[in-house]
């Protein structure tokens, strides 16, 4: 597949037209040649020295990541950036990235992915985010207490041997479970007002503990990158079944 | 002491005027009446319903707090406002906040704190945040390394029961050591130029893994509420004894 | 009925929404709890500590207000704000307040009531602020000359004693009337584009003397306060008649 | 004298520069050739039609003003303004205005004068605005009342038969005076916070009466035409004692 | 015709309200009275005193220029402003300007009228600008090389005995003709992702060198006077055929 | 001689921090290791694929330009600046720009080169820009004419074959000269409020040419890029002579 081709179907897909003006990642092709061919796609959850050097070595054309290193932009190609573009360019390995879209797509996103571990039902979009939305809410199929809900996160979710943190202030019985993976408790006065039981994330600050409290609900910590690995394992999915590509999934944990 | 008297010397000390276009938090007398009188004074490190009860039981006239409830002001006393309001006019408690300015004063804030703690030597400012600083750094007394660094730390500070998590990608022997209390990985940037070994925070964002790593830096994350306790420590100690107030400190520890 | 539901008609009633973006009142429920009865509500044009203690006096649940106590929020409860506040909490007191959107409501609106003083008929929006308006305008039913205006005005309207100043600017004949209510001559070219005769208001700025000149067009200025109680009457009215509520008009002329 | 001459003059005497930044008033000569010929002066509160045709009839070079034309600039020479500038140009005027500088110099300005009226003693600056001053503060010779104030300035002032409006509401004898002339009634919370007995000012907003009434504060609206004439009549002495130019002021009272 | 009624009908037949937004130059009648008669309409490209007063000299009351003298307003009349407005009211000459609108004109434009020129088909929008086109783009009914394509420039245009100059980077057949006129050199980039052959235009700024090389595409400087004339000449035949004035083109060539 | 070094040096000489808030251009290093040496610098005006593939060619580590690649930072590495990164770091050589300090410094600059060709005295700083200069005036040593100005020009610099145009609408004898290179036609009001005979300039916009004649002054464009030879020439001048390192001078005109 030609990797012009290759990028403009990820950006249809994933929307990226849609998030342009709310995220600060440039999404979509970061690095990458005017033309070129793609036969093995790498995925990741972060680019990094460590991802980009573990992808050369798959012998991978393009790597596709959730965290990208364009944040806005650089303004110059120096220090670690330059290591980066230098491991990049000398691999003749692209590099493209989707965030928010990828959190927010409600069939292959982060969320979704979460949401189908937990069996939830009647799912709808949550998390509001400019004129989009970056998480996805349902009904248990069966009602969870704050420890199955907990045991079926550690069970399912790649959390690197860091269990899932609790802050249990919602009701003994949790039905209404609303989802924003990575560091999402940004999104808890729309999980109060939305009237859930418990707010699934990846990373907690420290002042969502009394906020939660106070709007009596449960939030579980389940790890950033524990979170983030189900939006491009669903697009590798995508890749090699739709699209016939090689691929490789390249795990990388933080614990974080 | 009078309660006009009580805030302008805090303020002074603190240097709240130097901070007031880099701080979201609305810093000094954030509910309070025009005259008043203090006699007592409780501390805490988050301003909550929980330390409010808590202060109102212990028949403190002020609350001093590191987080407040005022962020860029209210639009209305509505909601988990009206309540925190309620709580405390209904008790005659006022509640004074100091952020980003009792982060980094540099003899009683937060990370002069944790230096302290760690025996640090030559301390200078750390931590650039406009035009002011919100952190330390010095060099050991003696030689660190990652286990002793996170053994003095877990001693000494109130984690919560939580370990300190450790990043260890630095050298073997700590000796340089820059600490940004609360959520301060956004500065490993200025940690890596300044050639420091390690970094002591208080929560990690996941991006910090790769960041650390390609950096040749360790991290330690010890807790948001366990690295801030220190700074209203040191007010309570200012008030009790310079000024003679009586003085309560109220710990809730958030585990975060 | 319930506060939440008093709340929520009201504001449907008057499209607060629209008017999010344009005004610097923070308009609805500015002051109260997640949930209370009404029973009583208060109406007065200003939001001010004479109008909130006789609000109290006469046992209401709510106070509706033309001018509220939240220009763009406040940064603190301190001073005069938390004089206000502790007023409306020890008292348990809800404060309401709709500026703008009661301007320019077609038909209970402030505007709209000085139009039916005046028998004006024909009546359109007049006075545009950014996507909305916030007057109105009309043919007069019977021609007015600058002295049967003046007259009209001074016996419909509560002006305290003072008298309504004129600019008699325009014809003899006064046929068409553009209203602002309040502090409304920022409208003057507006109106002259218009081709109106006369421009109603409440407080005029200097300089619209030697605008209305220009312009040929005559001013009125009835009082800021004069021309803005029929907007809260109006309310009162509905709150009475339509919802069955017991109200009560507190009238606390400012004589501006 | 030369117009250039003039102009610099004047800029440097009312230190146009120091205001550049915190007026919408374009300062300094607004209508007027690179080169002429000053002999003649007209002086006016209000740039008008009507004072433009009587300082062109009373044959003068240059009109000083308080209040010009041109405020942020002009996107065309249409309408109103086409008229103002063909008057100007077809009778070889040119147009010279000083708005908050003229109000706030502490010898010559509007402020200034309404303090010598009154006697005021120890007098300094007052009305912040921005890293200026406005208006002038100090303490009455022999203590007023209100009715005495009031008594002094309808004396002293051209308030075209309008008499002086008093919001009374601070003590009963006034000591300690602060002044901002024209629309002033933004000062009121320094003024309160500066601790005096009265705000005299020319005309006053709606929402200064409670905020009057709350801080106990006695507000004198003396009019805007009337506490806006001494500046520009102290102009006419400078030029005329000082430069030996020919002067004529042009009184059109607006009554505001 | 009624000034008014000429102004109306130009502003509409250019879409001056949808390039309010994008163009720096204020649209429109820029200097000229309320009311008026419009006989005798001058054209040119650039407002300035040469053709103001040329204009004046041959009895026009309105000239029509495609650069007018406000440029996001005037702060004051004063220096080169003051001769400008001095010389129109003194001769009774309104000025009317249309800029971007008039480039972009699918019709009447500037690129228009060198499509024309160059025997253009299938021409479409071209030059996006916000939400607008400054420009057209077409294929051409016979091919040019770089040499006829110049040469058609240089007998077509009035460059003033300017050559046109030449940046030979495209291939040796020229199909494919982008054209934004005056300085169009920033659309390089639309151009090269549009993929046409040659891209025509007024001035160039010295960057465009090595993007022209290193996109493979041949760029045409005609001049800016030369390629700006056909917009304003396209008006005056409409001023003359459709609404029956009087018309004087004045050409003032620039050699730039 | 270390990279950084190189960098930093020439940073401070070139006084790179004054100029960050007003240079479009990302000055410094942009493209470049952490470390490396430095033995081989090559010198050019402009940053691009050719003047890339030269320095790599004559083997130079480092290529320093006055046009850089990062004009306020890059999105993405991918077309146009992934070839030119692409050939950067595939030949191991840094790239090093200057834009505005070179255009002003006052001995090695742009503008004090072309003074230096026109044997001007008493230079002083011409061009503001925010709160810098990036231009230099001067008095002739030997009056010039308009003609033997050109000629001086045309002799001196290196103008690729394109004579220097000349707009004389200044005195016949030309003293005082302003010098802004490259498109330096939006300083004529500074130069005509400096009273200065000629401007000596780049390349002209269309606006110029009325601006300069309605001035009285006589422009020169002598080309945006043999204007700016002489910077990069200065640098290379202080590379082998002062440093000590091995040059190259790579001429690449554009004719512009």
């Amino acid at each position: 597949m030609d990797l012009a081709e290759f990028t403009a179907q990820l950006n249809a897909e994933l929307r990226h037209a849609d998030y342009a003006d709310i995220d600060a990642s440039v999404n979509g092709l970061q690095v990458g040649p005017e033309t070129g061919s793609v036969e093995h796609v790498a995925f990741a959850v972060d680019g990094a020295q460590e991802t980009f050097e573990r992808a050369a070595d798959a012998d991978a054309d393009v790597l596709v990541v959730h965290h990208g290193i364009s944040w806005g932009g650089f303004d110059r190609v120096t220090g670690r950036t330059y290591n980066h573009v230098d491991t990049l360019l000398e691999n003749d390995l692209a590099l493209y990235a989707s965030h928010l879209p990828l959190d927010g797509h409600q069939q292959l996103g982060n969320a979704a992915g979460v949401a189908n571990v937990l069996d939830l039902e009647d799912c709808t979009p949550f998390g509001e985010h400019g004129s989009e939305y970056i998480g996805q809410r349902g009904r248990a199929a069966e009602r969870y207490t704050a420890a199955t809900l907990r045991d079926r996160l550690e069970a399912n979710l790649d959390t690197g041997g860091e269990g899932v943190r609790v802050l249990e202030f919602g009701p003994g019985e949790i039905d209404e479970i609303a989802i924003v993976t990575g560091s999402g408790t940004d999104w808890l006065d729309e999980a109060a007002t939305a009237g859930v039981d418990a707010l699934v994330t990846g990373e907690g600050k420290q002042k969502v503990y009394h906020a939660a409290k106070e709007a009596g609900i449960t939030v579980m910590l389940a790890g950033h990158y524990a979170t983030e690995t189900l939006g491009v394992r669903a697009l590798q999915d995508l890749a090699e079944t739709e699209w016939g590509l090689e691929t490789t999934f390249i795990d990388a944990p933080t614990g974080l």
